[in-house]
């Protein structure tokens, strides 16, 4: 298949920026000057300028058109891999977790410390419209009938996209959970014991590690790389010397760094873990907010003994609010299936009608490539501002989809300190020692990106700069 | 407040029944003679005659009128209560439960066996207007400010509805969950550790015990009467005895002998286990589906000490499959609140917001009242049906609210035997294994009356009737 009209187009003009033929901070030519100028339409060149708004390459300033984006080097450089003592550990954040969310629920903050993106940025009414409709159409027995695993047609729906995504997963292996967090949990408990030891990222999501904690599980947290995930060496090492029951992970835009294992690393993992019989518990919440051109590979789908625990959920990607996640456990997915039959029954049966109905209806890719290119845009703005406001020897990731960047502020910072006097300001933060089970990464931040950007983000990152080097 | 003229006609009737001036079994005047008669209206004398069906007093019978029940006598006797040996069990219930669920999932089986009432007694079709007029209303941003509790309105509907049964529980105190059973499940897991002891009832709810099993949790059986629920003596002795961190109980109609403990056994149960700061984790799904004139009262209106964790939803009273439940965990509360928050988030904001619409409307107790009277009428006829059928020497509950009777059949007959024979005749039951982490109870059943009775159930129960007869 050749390139569409607007990919030639966006090619084009990616070429003239990477060949100084366009400059950074140069106004490019407005969409009716090029529709005039080439005679493709204006959708056309909208399309082509999306596109390159999604790849960093452009940025749009409201009323007053497209301009080519700041250098890459006048945005602050990655961080390096973590380094973890490697030690096991007991876990304990839960405490200071809910501490800082606590803190950071109110409406009226700028919510960077927040786990979610912008409720604006999903299709709330047409949702509202497939509850109403599938709820209308409902067979009261399905109320008893979709129990056991979930709704058939929303599990089928789920088996297309995956098989569309390159990964062989029947419908009958999908258990329909609450949210990706129960899935997780119910991957956990159905092949761990108490005692047990875990290897998970450095830094990692804090609800993994409280779910650690809750089911006294033992820790390792192994290098990780902001830019490609975990360390196979120091893996393959903590394989070796610790005999974990699982491996638990988030191969594409991991929370809270936001790096992507590529699909031959991704590879290489599942050979390892399978190597030493050890699951693979994959979240995988972030995979369709990739601002490249196609999904991340599944881990799964290099699977062949059915080791991978692959979870997922739509409450990032299309209806927050709807709880409704799954697993596709593997071989493990009647183990997962009796743990969810014994903890929660089942998942709700409004939430499951109308995405199965939404799904059905095929506007789910249009709404995902809108959201990821809001995304990619809210990004690049975010980098900007910190590149502007934070202080020298700040540390920025730059990740190729999700909705959080980590920063890592000069050594002197303390994250902590600063996530309570940018509360005090209205102006919530993720602090690095949440995503640790040693309360390591003092000085980093997790900053979420997923709001529709505006003055009052700028200025709220231009706080945080000033509180920042006020530190130091 | 005097009696309402229905309620003085059925009383007139009952009176007639009492002293023998109507005879079991006689036909007794129709709507259309009483209106007549009287000079009542039909609608007047159908409210009568629905409420002598509710006590039991008289029966329906399709196009053919009204009947005075058959004596009291005439059904079987009830069973005496159960007596557990006493030591503690490690659970390892799960496989059996998995087996007997499993077989009795399929549409086109006669329901004994299910764990449900039949869907079509719930008010669907209007539950689903306000599932699509809520979600039409939905503020985007209660998708994440609702996360932490729940929804701010479902939770004070709930409050007002413990307020008007003369509990006092603050809205704040309730934390929204995804359905009842996992409300329990986080209930107990935020007062024990795994090796504790649990007192629970003997028998009990398969699901509790294999909430048990999953938690490394040691089961204390205790007596129980199927008339008035725990041997608050039997219960003394354990608690001195194990040292137990949790009582699970149904307090009211439990699951399954149907038992209602009367109030002062409720004050005395919250009573001594507060002297032993035991908390009381009590399982109160039934307690809307009473036969009676009001509603059981809840041992949370006795608790001074915030010792009780009251659990219960909406999936057995009103809407099945929308997985809404709650806990009031009185002390226990944000400790509840946070095991949820780290194990599944929150409960499906479409079912919350369409149960707080609904609940606003003020149609739950009407709904409430049709859905008591037609249980109570299939109760009777099962019970007839049973009369009738089972061998001599079988004892049945009368539970006076819920779904459940629970049959003891003369020693020799086999329930798990019983539950295969039944299954291959089209016929699901609950054998009484799957109601003890002993496995006793190996010649009782537990049958569900929650369906519209037709002669298919008739035909079922003689089926039953003979299969056990042919096992003596």
């Amino acid at each position: 298949m050749g390139l569409k009209l607007y990919e030639e187009l966006a090619d084009e003009i990616a070429a003239m920026i990477a060949n100084k033929l366009l400059l950074p901070g140069e106004r490019i030519a407005s969409v009716r000057q090029q529709h005039v100028r080439r005679g493709v339409s204006p959708a056309t060149v909208f399309q082509a300028y999306y596109l390159l708004e999604a790849r960093g390459l452009i940025v749009a300033r409201p009323r007053s058109g497209y301009y080519v984006a700041p250098q890459r080097a006048a945005l602050a450089p990655e961080p390096e891999a973590s380094q973890p003592a490697g030690a096991s550990t007991r876990v304990d954040v839960s405490e200071l977790v809910f501490e800082v969310l606590g803190a950071a629920g109110a409406r009226d903050i700028v919510p960077f410390g927040s786990a979610f993106p912008s409720p604006l940025l999903f299709p709330m009414a047409r949702l509202a419209r497939c509850v109403a409709g599938s709820m209308r159409r409902l067979d009261p027995w399905s109320t008893v009938a979709d129990l056991p695993q979930g709704n058939a047609e929303l599990r089928r729906q789920i088996a297309l996209r995956y098989q569309r995504d390159g990964a062989q997963v029947a419908s009958d292996e999908i258990v329909i959970t609450n949210g990706a967090l129960e899935a997780l949990n119910l991957c956990l408990q159905a092949v761990t014991r108490p005692g047990d030891a875990v290897l998970i990222e450095s830094p990692s999501f804090y609800a993994g590690l409280q779910a650690l904690e809750r089911l006294d599980l033992v820790a390792i947290e192994i290098a990780t790389s902001p830019r490609d995930g975990i360390d196979l060496a120091a893996l393959a090492e903590a394989l070796a010397r610790h005999r974990p029951k699982a491996c638990w992970l988030m191969t594409s835009f991991q929370n809270p760094l936001g790096g992507l294992m590529p699909p031959e690393k991704k590879r290489a993992l599942v050979a390892l873990l399978a190597e030493h019989e050890v699951p693979l518990i994959e979240d995988d919440v972030y995979g369709e907010l990739y601002f490249g051109a196609q999904r991340p590979a599944h881990s799964k789908s290099f699977d062949s003994k059915g080791l991978v625990m692959h979870c997922s959920s739509f409450s990032k990607s299309l209806a927050p609010g709807f709880r409704v996640g799954w697993a596709a456990p593997g071989r493990y997915a009647r183990a997962v299936e009796r743990l969810r039959l014994t903890t929660s029954l089942a998942a709700a049966l409004p939430s499951q009608l109308a995405l199965a109905d939404y799904l059905g209806q095929g506007a789910y890719e249009r709404h995902l490539r809108q959201l990821r290119l809001a995304l990619a845009g809210q990004q690049q703005q975010m980098l900007e501002a910190i590149a502007v406001h934070f202080p020298a020897g700040t540390r920025v990731t730059r990740p190729q989809g999700g909705y959080f960047v980590w920063v890592e502020l000069p050594k002197g910072v303390d994250a902590l300190a600063l996530h309570r006097s940018a509360l005090r300001h209205g102006i919530s933060v993720a602090p690095g020692p949440i995503f640790s089970a040693n309360r390591a990464f003092g000085n980093c931040l997790r900053l979420n990106y997923g709001h529709i950007w505006d003055e009052t983000h700028e200025a709220a990152i231009a706080t945080l700069g000033r509180l920042a080097a006020a530190q130091l």
